[in-house]
Parts: C-alpha cells; structure tokens; sequence
C-alpha cells in the first residue's frame, strides 16, 4: 500500500468518490420510481395547498359580517368540488380540506354550534377571527418553490410529493449495474453434493441478498470461476463490459493462487488500494479501470465479504447511483471488553434494544453461523475502545 | 373508542398481533430467497469448519515431531482439495482455508520461515505447539446445532448460512398479501390535469413506495374509489378475497362523508379500535373480518397515511409475515422545543448526524413538501416533551 493511500475503511469509500462519476438518467413513471434515485429537483406547479381549505369539519362564513345566533346554512363545501358562493348573512357546511367557499375567510368547528335541521346555532362566546381554521392557498409553499433536491432517494414521502406536484415521470438515475466474480476452485453450489474438504459458495448468495433486491441497483448475473488466471481475466473482462462496479471475492491476499491484483493489472486498471488496516477484510482492494470502472477486490472469506461489501461496496454504489447524501449510520453502545486494537475492527453485534446491541463474538472470518446470528457490525476506529456508542452497520440495506 | 381499547400507537399494534395469524409457508429457491422470512430453523448438516483447516498461508507440520532448522517441503494443500498425508519429517506448503495435511496439527506462518526452493528453514525461536494456526473441524459449530430461528428476515449474513449450510430450498413464509384502497372524491392521478380544488393522489404513491419493494410484501393491485359506500363496500370485498391485510385511507372520520366504518360492519368486520390519542392519525381505526384479516382505515390527510402506515400498518405486516422479532427502532435526539402534548405525537425528523435530527415543523397533516424532506419521524410519548432521544422510524423500510 502506498504511503499516501487511504488508511482506513472510509478513506478507501471517500477515494472511490473521489473518483467515479455517478451514472445517467432515465424518466421513469411515478409508479416504478419507487427506491430510485431522483435526478433533477422537484419544482411546485402549484401552491399547496393549491387553494384555500378547511382545517376542520364545521361551517364557513364571513368573519367581518358573521353575528353570533341562529345562522341559516345555504349549501355544502365538499372536497375536489369547485368553490361555491357564501350567501351573504348564511353559512356553508365544510368538511375537512373542502375549498373554503368565494366570500367566507373562517370555519366555526362543528364542535362548537348547535345543528337544528337548516340552521345552527352559534354561541356568542365562540370567537371567529379571519382566518380561523383556514388553510390559505400556498401556506405550506408556493408555487415555483424547490420541494426536493437531486439525489434523493424516493421514499413513501418523496413519493407523495412527486405525485402532489404532479411530477408522473420523474428523472432518476439509471440503476447502477453491479457485476459480481465469485472465483476459487473450492466453491460449490449450496445444493450440490459436497465433501468435507469441499466449501458450499456463501459469497454468492450474501452479495445476492446484500445487493440483489436494491431498487437502484440491476445486479447482473453473478459469474464464478476458479483460481486460473486466464479464466479469471477472461470472466472480468466480460462482466466489465456491462458493469459499472465490479465486486470479486477472494484471490486478492499474497498467496501464489491470489490472481486478482495481476488480472486487473492486465487489463489496464489502476490499483488505488491494497489492503486496508482493518478486520476483517484487510487484503482489500480496489481499482479503477481504464473507462473509470470501479473494481472492488474483496477477500474470499465469507466474513470478510459480508463486512467490506456492506462497509466499502455499497457506499460506493450509492455515489454511483447518484445517492446525495450518504445515510448517517445509527450508532450502538456495546457490552465491550477494553481491548483496541492498531486497526479499524467490525465487531459482530446482535441488537438488544434501541441504542443497544451485544457483541457476538466471531471465531474468525469463516464463522459464518455468528456472523448470521448478528443484525450487523459495529466500526470501532483504530486504537479505540469500550463500549461506544459506535457507528453501526446493519448487514441489509 | 372502547374504555379498554388501545391508548397508544403500540398498544393497537399489540392488539392486532395478539390477534392475527401468521401466513403460511413455502419452499424457495435460495437465490430468490433474499428479504424473506425463514419459517423453521436452519440447523447445521455438518460441522463448521467441516474439516480442520489452516487459519494462515504457511507450512503444516507435526507438533509433536517437528524440529527446527532446514525442513523438507513436500506437496502443497490447496483449498477444496482432498486432504494430503504428510510425510514423517517433512512440511506441506497450506494456503489459508486449506485442508490440514493428514499427519499434521500446526501450521507455521509464512512469515516466520525462510523459504529455498523446496526447503524451509525455521529458526529455533519459532513456537510450533499442536494446534497453532489451525482451525479444528467444528470449532465454529457441531454438526446437528441449530444455527437460525424461524422468524428471521434472509439478509446477507442468513443467506450466506442458509448456503454454507446446505439449505438451497429454505421453507419461508409465503409473501403477506396487502391490499390498498384509496377513498375520496378529490383524487386525480399524478398525471392528469387538475383544477385548483382538486387533488393529485398522493397517498396511492406513498403507500406503493411503502409497501411495493418489500420483499416479505405481495402488494395487490392498488384501488381506489370515490366516496359511495356501495362501492366502497363492493370494493372493499373484492380486496378482501385476496387479502391478509387491507389499509384503506379517507373515510374514517366523524364526518357525514366517513363511509368506512359503516361499510367495513357491514361486511361483517368487528372494529377493534377507532381513534387513538396520537397526531397525526387520530381517526385511524382498526377492524378484523370474519376470516381473521385485518383492516386498518388511515385518515384521508397525506400526512396521516404515512404516519399510521409506517407506525402501525408496518408492524401489523411484519407479524403477519412471520417475523419474529420487531426490529427495535434506533433512537434519534431532536432539538426539540419544550412542549408535550396529552397524545402520542410523531414529530417529523430530518437526520443531521448519527443519532440526531433537526425538527422539520409541519403546518398540518397536508403538508407534503415538509414530510417530503424529513427523513421519517420521532415518536414521542403522551405527556413528555424535550429532546430524547425518542425512537426514530425512517420513512421507508
């Protein structure tokens, strides 16, 4: 690792960003934009509300001209209707967000008269100021007002925004097109039969569940292949045809099988970083290939995938996918013991209350069955200590 | 209300999951399993490790045997290969991961050797104790332990088990069938053109934005009515035969115009609670059918549905889908005024750094673009006020 490289795992991600440029855009309909990163600011083609409305169910009238007493009640303000017309002297039935009708500015609440068949009765202790339990037209914003900004991902709220403004076709990011490599010659498929020496391939499946069902990631078809540098090269070179980030697991420590770093060399991409002082996942590495692809090299064990994927690929993937803000993590105190260690650790923690979460502790990066009892990791900086709160790392999106 | 009913948000969602059953199961393919709910225990089909392996790149030897100074190197153990015999006297190279030569208990590190051809020499400071730099078939788990509960969601870290561990068919409970019915007059779609007193559908949008992505979620075809009670109520049971749980919005006030209450007693539902101290979403109601579905009737106001659907809806599906444990809601302090309120009060979040927010004010249960930029809410409990934290649901899932 050079000297001037990132010497921690969110120095690598910031490098990345540094770097790649997020991906093009696309209009999509409101009905499928559902998770997709928005592309152009939100503008509002109305006021809101659009028109001046009822706060409450109760009756209309002019404030200036209104006297307490027995009012008659000419007419009814129904929601999505046109505005009707106050007749001078009277009142007009208006339910909750009903147009306030042309010659009324106050709505009396239904609480607070006595109904009698076409009339109602209004105490002289009910104040009724203009204005009252009125929601006046462009209160909440005005027309031409910015409601969003690029870069956010569309939410249930930012749905209902886009809908309120009328915004049916919203320019989002394209997905960003993701290629995974699971390479080693001792992976098999979960269903096929296996020896005691063989490994059931847990990096696939992980990735699949970490990545696979992101509304603004398109994962394409995940490729394998064994420790053979020619097939290796061969399968990413494919996969980089298509993809905008490339993830391969294992093949990047020192050993003579570790084919990664030499592949990429060969195919023109520069190594940015390798091996990050972190645990898990320290033979880390990253590239960037000669059409400014991003490559992440992670280790093949299964610990060390699930730890980087989630900690360094999916950040990067969000600034791809043209994600404004990166999500604060939560943070979680633990029921540490004292040690630090000289490196960033990512400690296995199964939640326990809000704010809170018990260490589960790994026997290291193959221990698969206390990494799938945790809800995810804690990042505790290198040369830190006890118990937090620390910035928490849940294994899903 | 009933005087024994349901006071809090979270006691509605008790009296619905103490009510409800979950949905039933089926068996999937693990690649198309990610985000579903396991419906029995994953329980491990052999050890883990499966085989003892080496924990570093280096030599395995005989403990007992070995001395120091020139050592033969004969064969190499790779990793997904049958396991080789060591010869008395001699070293075998080991990649990490890689079989424990038969014959062999230790591995020395790479680094603690001096390698020359096909020798090794080791200097007589070199530890090499039974057991060092291996990782002992089992010492993960024994073959036959339980490694995941029914209830928990597939994430990457289950699915990498559920793989390393054989389940390439895992049972799962089928997908939660949610039906959405949109009530009201006024509602336009996005796209089409509005007049000032009419009303773009937002709540259609934020409850498929919601709702849609949500792979333990079969989110049926969206509906929506107007404000007639025999369509409501034909509706209604069209929904209701495909159904395990039907959020409708609009309707559920006071108002001469609410139709859902009336509509959903007339299907034979028992309303199991209407109006909840809590703002906004005080009208929502609650009603389980004759079938044991649930019905949950969310105000009308934008504002509302979001709220209600996040904070009671949500939970209400989650048991349904066979989730075993809610997921606790982190906690997020606010730079809250001092006022409390006689209810339970969602105030609107936008995050501003882990584990806190800013208070984004809204003008009332209309007001799209402030929920639109909130990242969710916090709820704060009847009668307290201040700053937190207070448990923070973001907007989507």
């Amino acid at each position: 690792m050079a000297a001037t490289g990132p010497t921690s795992p969110g120095e690598a991600v910031a490098l990345f960003t540094a770097r790649l440029v997020p991906v093009g855009t696309e209009r999509v309909p409101l009905e499928v934009a559902s998770g997709r990163v928005l592309a152009e600011p939100l503008v509002a083609d109305r006021p809101s509300p659009a028109i001046g409305v009822s706060a409450m169910d109760g009756y209309a009238v002019d404030s200036a001209s209104f006297r307490p007493g027995v009012v008659r009640v000419a007419g009814e303000a129904r929601i999505g209707r046109e505005p009707v017309r106050l007749e001078p002297g009277s009142a007009v039935k208006v339910s909750t967000g009903a147009p306030v009708p042309l010659g009324a500015d106050a709505v009396i609440k239904r609480e607070d008269v006595a109904e009698r068949g076409g009339t109602i009765e209004v105490a002289a202790s009910v104040r009724v100021p203009a204005g009252v339990n009125v929601r006046r037209r462009g209160e909440n914003l005005d027309a031409g007002a910015r409601v969003l900004g690029a870069g956010e991902v569309i939410g249930p709220s930012r749905a209902s925004a886009l809908a309120c403004f009328g915004a049916a076709r919203p320019l989002v990011h394209r997905r960003v097109r993701v290629a995974l490599l699971v390479t080693g010659d001792e992976v098999r498929d979960a269903a096929d039969p296996v020896a005691d020496w063989e490994l059931r391939d847990s990096n696939g499946p992980a990735l699949r569940a970490l990545l696979g069902g992101v509304p603004w990631i398109e994962l394409l078809p995940p490729r394998r292949c064994p420790d053979d540098p020619d097939v290796i090269r061969s399968t990413a070179e494919a996969a980089l045809s298509a993809a905008d980030l490339l993830l391969c697991t294992g093949g990047v420590s020192m050993g003579d099988r570790d084919f990664i770093p030499e592949v990429l060399r060969s195919l023109g991409a520069q190594v940015a970083f390798h091996r990050i002082p972190q645990r898990p996942g320290k033979p880390v590495l990253g590239a960037l290939t000669p059409r400014n692809q991003g490559v992440l090299g992670l280790p093949g064990n299964p610990l060390s995938v699930m730890v980087t994927a989630r900690r360094m690929a999916v950040p990067v993937a969000m600034h791809l996918a043209g994600i404004a803000r990166e999500p604060s993590p939560p943070l979680v105190a633990i029921d540490a013991d004292a040690r630090g260690l000289d490196l960033w650790w990512h400690r296995l923690v199964r939640l326990s209350g809000p704010g809170r979460g018990e260490l589960a502790e790994s026997r290291g990066s193959g221990d698969v069955p206390s990494a799938a009892r945790a809800d995810g990791f804690v990042e505790v900086p290198r040369g830190r200590s006890g118990a937090g709160p620390w910035p928490f790392y849940p294994w899903g999106l």
